[in-house]
């Protein structure tokens, strides 16, 4: 289903000095199988997936990385399993020095039972990698006054959960989401809690550039099928914010009556 | 965006002996210019199209009808402002007659405050069209019950609103939809309240076999792109509902270690 | 906690010629055992608790309608079971007869299933009842133009769900609520889905007159507890409801200055 | 409405060595008379109300101050107004030595748009107080990860918001609160939001041991009134927290029948 017109394209983003040509950003965990994971790639239209560093050694650069390499997909490495600044710098620069790229997901995470940033680390983190050159792309909370000082501190883009990893709760708090968006000079990108394609599609509406989604996918019955549907919702959502949704009214309002016409066509709905 | 996948195609349905090649109807109320309206009209992939035929009369069979005719958009008339069943019947039988048609949008309003559906009425109204012959497609309330007894008093379709017509309020209560459309045997369609993609998205999430929107298109800032942008969220909707989405859960879950790794790729998100 | 003000008392409420002195109703199924229910339901305060006609037989007037009795509540005889309006009526005739009531509470239900109510069905019978001279106070969908329709068919009070009953799921269209409370000339009483406290004075907020609970007090895991809670909330919801309400705005506001101060107090919070 | 049972008492609460008697807290922002203010705080039935230090000076030690000395009720100052940690424990400081008192709620705000913590700001305000032997109140984001480190670095109390400041949005995000909840050793105090007497109950429900309001009452059109119910409703949500509410449950459920009944008394409702 092509969209039919030039307008309704989904343009580049640009984060830092990386161009994303596409706005779903994918994860790479919880599938179970090789095969199924590029078919699901390969669906989702991704220009850019994360994997995480944590337990990257030389000998093991296979799999997963060779495929996406294969696949022209570029690597977002992550700094999952990081708790202390010290280790999330360490494990940034691994990722550099193993993947040649600057772009890095920074995640330092406060516990493991909530899987939550912990924002403190993660501002400092951010500052620190800014500082040696990296394009840091940061998952954090959803409050808008940590937005604010991570993008002073140095980040190329900022990464909301929505709710929390794995939960497919969706978007617990619009008004944050839309206050963050709201006041960003850099890409908003929605990460963690997404598991349809109707709060991937919310998330775009909100005014986030990007969605991230891993499991919504990965452990979706139909991965592939999920891919599409959320590459799609994507797409929609961009277009859905940028075409000026109708007002929110408390009373119902009759469709008015059609312009110019002779006679009938005024109708309800 | 072509979706890469033949199983990512979306089917036709099929209502009564009538075949929609695609699941969005729209309608045309609300729209300024003729030109406009066709642009949106194409966007939006449309098959189908419901305009009122309240003020309907002979001569006056131009513009918005001959347009979709030239379009080669089917005509699904409707019988707006009717708020009785008499007048229902008779609205369907002069539409049937001008416009060849057996299909007919069943509206019928209880007060022009609301325009809530008036569901006794409506249900009358349904029973008599559908041993006339007509395939009724039946605008209703969200109600559980009333939607089964529509069905039993032959509605080729039933048609919950998400909301009141125009408020664009998305879907209030999601816990009706879902207990519709999985008892219902005729194809269920949502109609009124949605204001953008994500709420038709989620509409088919929620077991909708189509989604109709009018004002949420027409009244939009730029009306195409919201078409195209409502035409990519039913499919989306469609693809993520049928993928199998994954459970929602309370507690954090970390995307579990790749299954069949040498090594590395175990991550979070 | 005696409310320390005249104006913080909770008016009796007229339903036909009948004076309801506490604005919340219970409820007497679910309950393990009779001591149990009569602690709850001294503790709720309720003058009004509906009980199930349709088993009853002249020897069994016993247990629960003799503990009412002695504990000077009055009954609110029901139609639970009801799925016709011939068995409605007829059941609501037995309860007159027997409690020498002219209260009834209407419900005829759609399935065993949802537990729905039938609103075809339930107007029907609403209409020969009042024309019986009964008081029906009649439980319906929350559609706001079903409810009207009621009204003009003579009910007394119309109690529409706020969710299907037993599920605790709360107000699932607060929308409808407030839409049927603006609208009504007579009493509203919220009856189904509310599970908790929080939720009871939420109904009131939204406009109702009453509210019913059963199970979410007789199912608790301590009842006598959940019945002050009810009692005190839905007090709670009707001053607040009357106290009006802050509007609820999309942006932060500071509490102002404080006026005529010579110095210092205005404060944040 | 005097509860009727001991076990329907609201107990003391708490907060490091100070002793809370009423789970209602009061800020006196927003109002336009003292007398106004002295009638809301009386039927709020409140013991500790905050007034803002940010202007105080020894000669002004007037109106509020001794008004709140008058009436016996607890003063518990607030640092608003302050953006960096060294101005709030300047005016922590301050407060102490006027008001000899080791309570502070510590406010530290990002930015005069939105009023929102900063909570880097805070956490290290905190730990400085906590050193010079205050009892910090922490008006914090609802992060559940920031509100633990809160608690580590010496909170006698966190205090979440709901919402910004003003806004009356009520709890945005109700899965953040419970978290909090859950995994606090502290008391967790439910601080700006609420607008309404049902927000308040859920704040209590969501587990929350005491809720502060300001403008919700101050500037409800009727703040009398509003300050009883909002009195009553964190009454009523302790209660209905601690009863054991009924679960949630997708589908209908009949109230079972009376267990040890000779007969009749099963009913739905």
């Amino acid at each position: 289903m092509n969209p039919p017109l030039a307008e309704a394209d989904l343009p580049a983003l640009q984060v830092g000095d990386y161009t994303l040509a596409n706005r779903l950003i994918m994860g790479t965990g919880g599938i179970t199988d090789l095969d199924a994971l590029e078919r699901a790639l390969l669906a989702s239209g991704t220009t850019l997936t994360t994997v995480a560093m944590r337990r990257y050694s030389p000998e093991t650069k296979t799999s997963v990385f060779s495929m996406l390499e294969r696949l022209g997909i570029d690597i977002l490495p992550n700094t999952a399993g990081c708790y202390t600044v010290k280790d999330t710098v360490l494990t940034a620069e691994l990722a550099r020095e193993a993947l040649e790229t600057n772009l890095i997901k920074v995640e330092v995470i406060a516990d493991e039972h909530t899987l939550l940033p912990d924002v403190i680390e993660t501002l400092e983190a951010t500052e620190q990698l800014a500082d040696r050159g990296f394009i840091p792309m940061v998952y954090t909370s959803d409050d808008p006054a940590v937005a604010l000082r991570l993008e002073q501190a140095g980040a190329a883009a900022v990464m909301p959960l929505g709710a929390p990893i794995g939960t497919g709760l969706g978007i617990l708090n619009r008004h944050n989401i839309e206050l963050i968006t709201s006041r960003a000079s850099i890409p908003v990108v929605l990460d963690a809690g997404i598991g349809s394609a109707s709060e991937a599609a919310l998330a775009m509406e909100l005014g986030c550039d990007a969605v991230l989604v891993a499991s919504a996918v990965t452990r979706a019955q139909r991965p592939t099928e999920m891919a599409v549907a959320m590459r799609m919702a994507v797409h929609a959502g961009y277009l859905s914010a940028r075409a000026g949704r109708i007002p929110r009214r408390e009373h119902a309002q009759a469709s008015s009556a059609f312009a110019g016409r002779i006679s009938p066509i005024d109708e309800l709905t």
